[in-house]
């Protein structure tokens, strides 16, 4: 479902080329001052512009429809509608005929027995990703002092960022990228054993980010190539504070009052300029396919303070399940 | 919370030391034929008695208390009981005055202010599993024919994984592993944009398996280093089989007809014989812990079983949704 | 939270004078054909302008922002927003000070600690119900051939609606209602034992209509009158059909292929023209109290088709899970 | 599902005469005080034994399973278990063919294709409340200072409860009755508006007791013949203590500061000595069933106790929520 949380809780909807997308959240509380102003500085790192992000420009004005009066949430439903306004249409019809590797074209038809919107991915979009951005401004004043910092780390394998998404731009290509997320002041004792473990909760939501491909805490992969002693973080103080942080600041699903450090790994973007074969539904024969519009070489340049939102919204629904 | 899914859903209780340890299987439908020898293969499987696993051996006999009559699941709830008989209490009271680097012995204590039962593990111990691995018995038979096919294909970063177990248990010490897990034979149209991704529901009860530290789906971590035009897959028929498989088997979050592939990296098993520095808090000063008791020396060694039963609870739970 | 549902859901929101009242659906099947026109006969019947409703006048359109397109529903969020117009706030703001008998002013203010929005009842509004309403019209397709027909058959104690209400607007007074709603056509099988039986779930979402102050199934209090052999209904007919119907058609929660027969008691409209005492909270003292506005004189008169509406919702998430 | 609540939850598990029924309390805060001792009287009020209840007896001595640690709670799972002693299922075979009046034969046949557990009826059974008894035992220490209180009131519509089960048992028949709920000392600001009213979560769990056909707050049914300045309660203090308490202590949904009170209509217990009409699937005519085994004549009589505990649960929910 387009739900997400148990007790500060997200539902997210909207398409791409529709009238707009937006996010409902329930279970925040009452008395956080938010203006409008709040949302720019996240909504302009999620925004396209540098080189490397598609052409379409949009506003991505909130317009926020309830649940805030006289500058402060009322403990009621927020919900925050993004108009759409700068929508081309025509270049997605023949998805459907014609799937783009890469894309849910394929998939979303079956699942929706073809009447999902095509129109720019529909609901698929990443555009939907603003309702998850102006949710985390919100959860961010929730869990602070907690600080949730993620950036690009890597490109195309290379922490030389801007030369591989030239590359990319220069063959009509697109390109991966590697997202390093770190939480600062957690205090030690939040999460859960199994199912509601920091771990998974924070990969679920993760997860669901378009692009994401694999998500790993503390020394993750690099763990299964562990000693144990090498591996354990030994314990210095009552704080909690250990030598390393293999764990990534969780044991046992838990926190431990050290930095939650997370990797996320974002695939190149689906949509590429170059030719590709793929399946012709109307010849039933394979065929070639160029896919025009307007898109991003590298997506990753976008996720962070989309990352930085999911596990804000996470955290909050975990520190209030603490308490 | 200790609850997973939405319509096929599970619920784990249990210590390692207390009474027992089990599950309770909410939503199963009814007529599916069961017998307790069902149980068997997988529960064997999970069991210890392997080079590099415990020697607490334990005869992981399940009493089926509830939701079964005639050999058939009624629709009623299936509770799975399994008491614990072969335990050895002593070892751990002093885990809480000098943690063990790598368990929750300090995160646990933060969570329940010191009041979880300390006893191996208490609920934290993966003797937990049990549960999950007896309701992925049930679970497997739901979304048969589907196949769920898990297996540890690296020990200390090597394929020859005997030797390195022998190592580490030379070294009084312990080593992590990676287990590859395969979904075949899923429909297309299986899953949800954003929230429930299969991506997003597999990793989250993969995360709840004590140990696990990385999830990756088909490319994974490598796709943050490629280019889109080498990480699409063709799509090369109707039934939506691509040339390659980097997506995992996932577009959008929802199946596209190729198997679902996972990479998962467990760490090495926490409790080693060698001695470790820790925080007294008695003392109040480091002090060295050597932790004796019964552990395993890798215990990636159990989790294919466990994983496969995961993977299986996650897809009868998105299967029905479907529905 | 304001969520109703497990598989078909309901997320409401809004204010009655903010920027507007409006729902998400979600778990709705893609492949519902669905117009604007669909709505008008049920928001209609809902709307205010019959003698004994309040003056104030909305247009009530909704505006579908999400998941419709091409007339059909895609299986995405549906959401409905409908923008308040013919707001008048000056009137609220002392109700913080001397709150109204009867309404949510005191008990709203301790449960948000007084930054709820108190302008026309806030999110505690009637107003709200519009987006139930707009989710039963899709609710209703969903379920049918099920019929759901409620309608008022008491006002005031008496089947003489009319004039029980023209002698309450006479005294400036406000009178209560008791509904009748049968479902027709719900086929044996539907619901569950405990906690999800039909009682459970549709006296949870009934309960949640403003006013609603108590609901019975089939001969419901009378019951409590009854001799067994009285109140048994025996069946008839391998259908299920049975001779009486006081079991409201419901046995162990489960539907038995009888109408399911439901009285929903609503108490009188809170706000009177007539003078009232209340507590001052800046004069410490008890204080008169005279509530002007627009208000509703039999609050009863506009419940039937949200009792429908919320039938209808609860009926259609009980539907899918015995799928 | 069998499954209620948010926080504080609970999963209800088991068959009448199967192994045992139960219950897995997840939610549950770590430090409360619980020994077996604290089960003994309210398990005792749920008891057979005084007139008009069945001669059926069962030690009912809950085993608990997990979540106790040296007589406080972890914070983990609590399960408990009662194991089935004293079961004779012979009569319960013929009830598929012959569906007895009032009972779920029927309906719970057509819902589980008939793979439910006749026997005792199975999961349909009230021995199922031996575990809400259970839980509410926690869930009350969990609200204390809140005081819930519910008794018997009326029988057959008289408050001569003893005469009237005199009458019913002489008769070979059964009767209904009336409990009345007081919950005392319950803080103003609990509760929500819409879907999680107290109204609608109370009722919900309410109406999962066997039996239950009926619920009303306040002054309920009586409401919908009242004037507006007959129903309204008048504010006195502070405190929010009003003059009447004809809203059951209950505005906008959220408690108010006064006294929660409940009504509960119970139908008179389905199996009854004398002979009724059924419908003989085999036959396929109208047949006569005589009912033998061991029944309440009364059911309502060890209703309250379970009301109580439902109750209680649903507060402990609502609670932690409004923290």
């Amino acid at each position: 479902m387009n739900s997400f949380g148990r007790i500060f809780r997200v539902h997210i909807f909207g398409e791409s080329h529709g009238n707009g997308v937006g996010i409902c959240i329930d279970g925040c509380p009452e008395g956080i001052d938010l203006s409008p102003d709040d949302f720019t500085s996240d909504l302009s790192r999620r925004k396209s512009g540098a080189r490397g992000t598609t052409p379409r420009t949009e506003s991505d004005m909130p317009e926020i429809l309830s649940g805030i009066y006289r500058g402060y949430t009322t403990g009621a439903p927020i919900t925050i509608l993004f108009r759409n306004e700068n929508t081309r249409s025509s270049d997605y019809e023949r998805f459907t005929v014609m799937p783009r590797p890469g894309h849910a074209d394929f998939s979303g038809y079956k699942k929706f027995n073809g009447f999902n919107d095509p129109r720019g991915g529909g609901h698929f979009s990443g555009r939907v990703t603003l309702g998850i951005v102006s949710a985390g401004v919100i959860a961010k004043k929730i869990i602070a002092p907690v600080n949730i910092e993620a950036r690009l780390v890597e490109v195309g394998g290379s922490a030389d960022i801007q030369s591989k998404i030239e590359e990319a731009l220069a063959a009509n290509d697109s390109v991966g990228g590697l997202i390093r997320c770190r939480i600062s002041g957690l205090p030690a004792g939040i999460g859960n054993p199994f199912f509601d473990s920091i771990e998974s909760v924070l990969a679920h939501i993760l997860f669901s980010i378009p692009g994401v491909k694999g998500v790993e805490f503390g020394a993750g992969f690099a763990a299964a190539g562990m000693r144990g002693s090498e591996h354990n973080d030994a314990l210095l103080s009552s704080t909690g504070k250990t030598v390393t942080n293999n764990a990534g600041g969780i044991n046992g699903g838990i926190s431990n009052g050290n930095d939650i450090t997370v990797n996320i790994a974002v695939k190149p973007t689906s949509s590429i300029g170059v030719e590709q074969k793929t399946f012709n539904f109307e010849t039933q024969k394979t065929d070639i396919l160029q896919v025009k519009g307007r898109h991003d070489a590298c997506i990753a340049l976008r996720i962070p303070v989309i990352a930085e939102a999911a596990s804000a919204i996470a955290l909050a629904d975990l520190m209030f399940a603490k308490k």
